[in-house]
């Protein structure tokens, strides 16, 4: 798919095979390589600066809010009283930002580039804010899977931010990583990960059901819309011990939610977050 | 932004300043010109055989279904007891396809350029599949303007499927046209029309609504993920005088579309369609 790229003044994000997101580079803010991967943030006049790993486009200052919010109200409000979050991955702090909106007590954050925490929080700081400067915040520079292989710390809630399924992140998808995760949480516990493109990744979506199922009593995926993914419509599952993140009554979530005013998760969507259309249902392992 | 753009290898359809969905076209199948626009039939990987006018993608044999079930089943059960349609433009014939899966009397199919026709019912046939056939269709080729300003005849639904507000497709968008569409749908009448990216033509949706509402009692905005549109996430706008579009009953819509199994649009979803996350009911003119 070399053909298709345009060179350093555009981003090149791809999706399906002879599809792909393409961004124009009005502005190279910053560009390095970590141990694990080459760091860009460029602007883009449609959608500011733009954080971007290797081709991937990870956040933008204009689109950051749907998918972080996606990614943290959601297993936030399935679980009834959480205090303890972990997050894996999320180098970017967006997620993080979103988490500590709600009455945590403490949040580990476990991230394995250490530069991407760095760069975000100097070029694009609209993203973190000043969520690493919270006292209840540990940041640890690690692996995650090895931090869930060596903790014997509980949590409530875990959410994972990671990249697609290759170098470092594949381990993050694992029946193992989902059990040591499981057993972390407890028995109210709540994980939420990234599970891909419905349209695109459609293998992703199915490989995170089957290992997460074997931990979770219920595994539910759901749905929101990231401007800057490839294909736009991207997944989101959750697994939960507890209750079922979709039967959480409205009320509650309502109640939670009232001092969180967001741009994309609402009380009134929560449920709908999980209805997929017919022609998903059937290609997805989605109930 | 022409340095954005790859050449013949590739379809660039643009949606923002500096943001495109980049297709490769791994065979080109047809190309002409008309009096209106250029056409290319191309064949992609991901998306198979694609329509494309000028360089805007139209419809694809992969994700047809949701762009033309969203424009025909929502303003159709929204009327209590539709028999005569009325469609402007969708010369592809997929909207008509649908349209006619409801116990539909006649319909009236006007569209301007002829050859979108005839190149789709060759090249693509599995989108109009038999729709030209069926004794209720009268398909004119002519322009909808013209034809709503002189025909005296009475619908009950009228859907435009049109390009972007450009050259012959600009008075499809007008108060006049809206006007004139109105007084021939009469006092229970329903219109819907494609309303453009809610991200990137904000200002297409605001003029639909600005323009419909003088001529209808509800005008309701709702929303579907069109793969192959820029941003995927598409707007419509339908307007009805007899009941609001959103109101219609779930058991009523359910008995209807029993006997119409489909792919994206449901029952269930029908009332969720309107809803926009606060992100957009901020940046846009809907409640």
């Amino acid at each position: 798919m070399e053909g298709y790229r345009h060179g350093d003044g555009y981003i090149t994000d791809e999706g399906g095979d002879g599809f792909a997101h393409v961004y124009r580079v009005d502005e190279l803010l910053h560009e390095s390589r970590s141990q694990f991967q080459r760091l860009r943030v460029v602007r883009n006049a449609f959608f500011g600066r733009m954080l971007v790993l290797d081709d991937a486009v990870q956040t933008t200052e204009a689109d950051d809010f749907i998918y972080h919010e996606l990614l943290s109200h959601v297993p936030l409000c399935a679980h009834p009283e959480p205090k303890r979050a972990l997050i894996v991955g999320g180098g970017d702090g967006g997620l993080l930002r979103e988490a500590l909106r709600h009455p945590l007590e403490h949040v580990t954050m476990v991230e394995i580039d250490g530069e991407v925490v760095e760069v975000t929080r100097r070029w694009i700081p609209s993203i973190p804010q000043d969520a690493f400067e919270d006292p209840r915040v540990e940041l640890r520079v690690a692996d995650g899977v090895r931090f869930v292989e060596e903790s014997e710390v509980g949590f409530d809630v875990a959410m994972v931010d990671s990249t697609d399924p290759k170098g470092p992140s594949l381990g993050l998808f694992s029946s193992e990583f989902y059990g040591r995760l499981a057993a972390m949480l407890g028995s109210r516990g709540v994980l939420a990960v990234q599970s891909g493109s419905p349209l695109y990744q459609k293998e992703l979506i199915a490989l995170v059901a089957r290992n997460m199922r074997p931990h979770f009593r219920w595994v539910r995926h759901y749905l929101g819309h990231v401007p800057t993914y490839p294909g736009v419509l991207w997944s989101f599952t959750v697994g939960a011990n507890g209750r079922d993140p979709i039967e959480v009554p409205d009320e509650e979530i309502a109640g939670r939610m009232s001092a969180i005013p967001t741009k994309y998760y609402t009380p009134r969507a929560h449920r709908g977050l999980f209805e997929f259309p017919p022609y998903l249902r059937a290609a997805l392992p989605v109930e």
